[in-house]
């Protein structure tokens, strides 16, 4: 195994230097914790599918409700493509926001109905985490399996969002394209691509500890 | 900032080995990925409140829907207490199950109806993660607080393991003694200790990738 001079993240594993083998490197993971953020802004050039496929492997190592591993994989490593799912989930939104009055989707209102905006962010690489609806613990364990991919692609030199917002596939055609069965659920949309520039450490609250017993 | 030795996780931080300064040190990502394992055998000595305050602290720079941080935190590290709390979410989870007799519950019956048995495997140290029910994201921003937590806690040295099983409590006094306000719900209790060992890897499936586009 080599190790990077100091073996510290940002002087060593600069962002957006591609890493095709994880053992070849260390990254620290208290860096990562503070560098681990939400990236919506990314350089053109793609994201090799073989890394992508290192990530999701290390996502699989998240733990789940009685080990059940109930996640499932949509790689969608293609501009096009993505611009279209973006367009089918926004419109799908807007439909839905337009049929309720009170609906949460009102904050994200005006960049909804912006034809122009990509839900994506024109990242090159998306992820769709999904799983059999009937699995009580779907979305837990399909987000601790997000969690994973999300560091596991910070630790590669990647930045990554989930991205709530592109969620909304129903077209049947679309869902048959994408190899989700029927039945199945979309928890976790994750973009991946290099990043332009990483964002500072986002405001965060203190905890907020109710109580101490002991 | 000073390195361990070869700054590699199992050589220079042992697993039980207090760190109460996350600066003093290194923890490699791609190791701690493998090591963060579900610990259930726990040595008797306490965890200090220190540590646990930290590692919380870091559980909150995990990502939320709309950065909306729902996360609140009951701290229980008292080992009287968790048995009590495990000894009420057997109660209630048998008399759901004894209502339903269909309910998926019953995978676990034998040691719900276990009086001697500990759904805290008596671990010295118990994490409630909460938050205000009414939150649509909660379940999913509380599994990437949840994540952070075990990621942070196992980079120093302590194992964890969520336990579904002792989030049913219900009885008003309880939730009033833990601080947990009306609305609010148990999204995941995280047991911590330092293990008496590591569990190997686990079993998991290769991905399951539904398609690749692009």
């Amino acid at each position: 195994m080599t190790h990077a001079p100091n073996g510290i993240l940002p002087e060593a594993i600069p962002f957006g230097t591609p890493k095709p083998r994880k053992e070849a490197f260390m990254v620290d993971f208290f860096q990562l914790l503070k560098r681990r953020r939400a990236v919506r802004d990314y350089e053109e050039r793609p994201v090799p599918l073989e890394l992508v496929l290192e990530i999701i492997k290390d996502s699989t190592l998240a733990p789940s409700s009685g080990n059940g591993q109930p996640w499932r994989f949509v790689v969608v490593n293609d501009r096009h493509w993505i611009r279209r799912l973006s367009d089918e989930s926004k419109r799908n939104l807007v439909a839905a926001m337009d049929k309720d009055p009170d609906s949460p989707l009102r904050r994200y209102e005006s960049v909804l109905r912006n034809e122009g905006f990509n839900v994506f962010y024109n990242a090159p690489c998306l992820v769709y985490i999904v799983g059999p609806g009937d699995v009580r613990s779907l979305q837990i364990d399909c987000a601790l399996a997000a969690c994973y991919l999300m560091f596991s692609a910070a630790a590669r030199g990647l930045g990554t969002c989930w991205v709530a917002q592109g969620a909304a596939i129903a077209d049947p055609e679309t869902l048959r394209a994408l190899g989700i069965p029927d039945g199945y659920r979309i928890v976790a949309p994750i973009i991946l691509g290099y990043p332009k520039s990483i964002p500072g450490i986002p405001a965060r609250s203190e905890p907020q500890i109710l109580k101490v017993l002991g």
